[in-house]
């Protein structure tokens, strides 16, 4: 981790700049596997699932009767974790739902707003080193709120084939029953554009590796929404002197061994403190598992020192982090000042694995920067607003005039005639 | 417009399919802008203004003084109908709102959301043959109900270089002071990159010809967010017996004149009506003054037949319409029917029109079937939702083993750590 102290405004945009190898060859790549798919369908598939994940598959769709056998092997007290995570993401999703309202603007003139669920929506989980089934609760949940009608599953097979038991367990709980051992850009293209076994959706979910993330980049070009543009996971601490360093480097460190790409950032008033955690990172990493990851984490990551907390707020929100830990002394009374962020962590018990895993809030948040302009995933993620209007005969005499007053100042006869037809014919009968 | 009886669904992929003649160079030519303008800022955009909008500017930005003088000559009756407009938007926009809550998903863990402005947003207000003076209506009144702290306007400039009136006096009127004479791709690169005169933004927003709306989707690649996709406009009517042919055929005509590539489209149980809707065209285009627009619209529209009302619905719910039209007798029982459309017009005195400019829903509405997964704008394109959560010791006791296990169960050490941590500290305390 690389030291700063007091670095002026004009440093922060080197300060906030993400570590982003993204090689040039990825996109022809991609590209060329996207084409395949929708030239090709299941034969594309099946033989780019031979080159990627070494194993020849005979069909992609995980057949219900063998999750049964395949998920009965999971421990109850995972189980009963899993439990407990879905009925708390349940408990806080469920209550995102704003209400409908109906609105008089003109006597007459009755508008108004309903969410509808996005029919098709397709979820990408990663499989790889570790099964991620914690976001199988995180975009299922909110999908199945929402409403949505068709819920698929994309996951890469092992090179037995086979998806991991407790992906296969959890996206049951959901009720999700058609899921794909399929990954890649070739699951994202075939979400979107669909082949003989694999459904086109309207709208894809979830993470993924470089090539999953920059095909789903270039599919919502055409027909297809996602969910937002994604980049490696990062955090954003603040922390004071009432701050424990070893709570700091732990979760500096849960960060760094997402990946290598991930960045992890403190900000700080209390150079003590900073370099405390310092310390503490040397002495938690040594034991972990992922410490090579963690390592290549730290080494575009960065610890900087401002002489005042509200400018450490000021960074913040230009660096806008996807995750935002607050370990300061009454951390809930400068909530006010956080502008950009995407899931925010007040207080010192407030861990970022709580909203990893179980706390309630969503986890697929906005990377890169784009927390200025993107949300995280919630229930709204999988519905779309449609606006209705109803205008009775006298509305249309009360507003109509003013129609067409504004249609001929923007020289558009036919949108005042529109008007004037109606209302000739109102007053005629 | 082609008539088509009943056709089966297989042909309905071809018959959704909207008219686009994207050439292939358009991309090349706006990627060279946008490079250009990204290398070059100031100079670039005089260059490219000369260029394209034929005119040498001295500054982009329009003075404040100079607003005053130009506005003076707008008649009283269109400032009149502005207002009534303004009302009425801002009367719908301000109910969409939904409240922050705050809930403890277990007992010592709580979790809330807010949603915040976007700080700097981007308005881009299409200059040309017609002053889109309504636009900057349906896209600065929610962002002013948001509270976007920065809200910059861009609009060509003419020969001139100056701004419509009518523009300078709606943008004046809600208060947008940063207005700056400015088009095409050029200004969506202006605004995303930023230039030694113009401020870059988080989000653009608003229609404009195939260059701006190419430079929105390469932009929104890398820094800045965009309202959406953008194609050509389109409606689509279901209609009855019940309907007026006269009035069908305005409002198709309404939609045909806003381009060439428009798409308008008829679905119908009654051959009676689509005939004399036919009729009524041929009737009603003579005396338009975008006649010529219209009819090349109308080459590539369509008139559908089907037996059954239900079937009408299929259909365009696979459409997906921008703004679809219900001249339906009762036609409010039948809502529940669309899953895809923008924006709904209930009844034969609800006409496109209203919507366009007054009645208080907003005209920036999904396009090319886009409404599969996207909402219109609204107070919430301004805002993103940031989430948060407060977990006491307590809550951490309780919550905390289940995260050890979940944590463990995805191979992820570290994170896990992050909560032993904490609970061992509090055991030892």
């Amino acid at each position: 981790m690389q030291t700063y102290v007091s670095p002026s405004k004009s440093e922060w945009i080197g300060l906030c700049r993400r570590y982003f190898p993204n090689p040039q060859e990825l996109e022809t790549i991609v590209n060329a596997i996207i084409n395949e798919v929708k030239a090709n369908g299941d034969q594309a598939l099946f033989k780019l699932t031979k080159k990627y994940d070494k194993v020849d598959l005979l069909e992609f769709k995980v057949p219900t009767d063998s999750i049964e056998k395949l998920t009965s092997s999971i421990p109850a007290s995972l189980k009963e974790s899993i439990a407990i995570a879905k009925y708390n993401i349940e408990k806080f999703h469920n209550c995102s739902i704003p209400d409908e309202r109906k609105i008089e603007t003109t006597k007459g003139v009755f508008c108004w707003s309903k969410r509808v669920p996005i029919e098709k929506v397709g979820l990408y989980i990663p499989g790889g080193t570790a099964p991620l089934f914690s976001s199988i609760l995180m975009l299922g949940i909110p999908a199945m709120i929402a409403g949505c009608k068709e819920i698929i599953l994309c996951s890469p097979p092992n090179k037995e084939g086979l998806l991991s038991p407790v992906v296969l367990y959890t996206a049951r709980l959901l009720g999700i029953e058609n899921i794909y051992a399929l990954g890649g850009a070739q699951a994202i293209a075939a979400m979107a554009y669909g082949t003989e076994s694999v459904p086109s959706v309207d709208k894809i979910f979830g993470p993924g590796n470089s090539f999953v993330t920059k095909a789903k980049e270039l599919v919502s070009k055409s027909t297809v929404a996602i969910d937002m543009p994604a980049g490696p996971s990062e955090v954003l601490i603040i922390a004071d002197e009432s701050a424990d360093p070893e709570f700091l480097a732990a979760d500096l460190l849960a960060q760094a061994e997402h990946g290598p790409d991930s960045q992890v950032m403190i900000v700080s008033n209390s150079m003590d403190i900073l370099q405390k955690t310092q310390l503490a990172i040397a002495t938690q990493i040594k034991n972990l598992p992922r410490k090579n990851i963690a390592e290549q984490a730290l080494s575009h990551s960065r610890s900087i020192y401002f002489k005042n907390i509200n400018r450490c707020f000021e960074f913040s929100n230009e660096y806008a982090p996807e995750h935002l830990i607050l370990s300061l002394h009454n951390a809930l009374s400068h909530i006010d000042k956080i502008t950009n962020a995407g899931s925010v962590f007040l207080g010192k018990y407030s861990c970022e694995s709580a909203g990893d895993y179980a706390s309630g809030t969503n986890h697929t948040l906005p990377t890169n920067a784009n927390a200025k302009a993107y949300s995280g995933v919630s229930v709204e993620s999988f519905q779309k607003k449609i606006t209705f209007q109803r205008i009775t005969k006298e509305g249309l005499q009360k507003l109509g005039p003013h129609i067409e007053i504004l249609a001929d100042a923007e020289g558009l006869q036919a949108h005042k005639n529109a008007v004037s037809i109606r209302l000739k014919k109102i007053k005629n009968v």
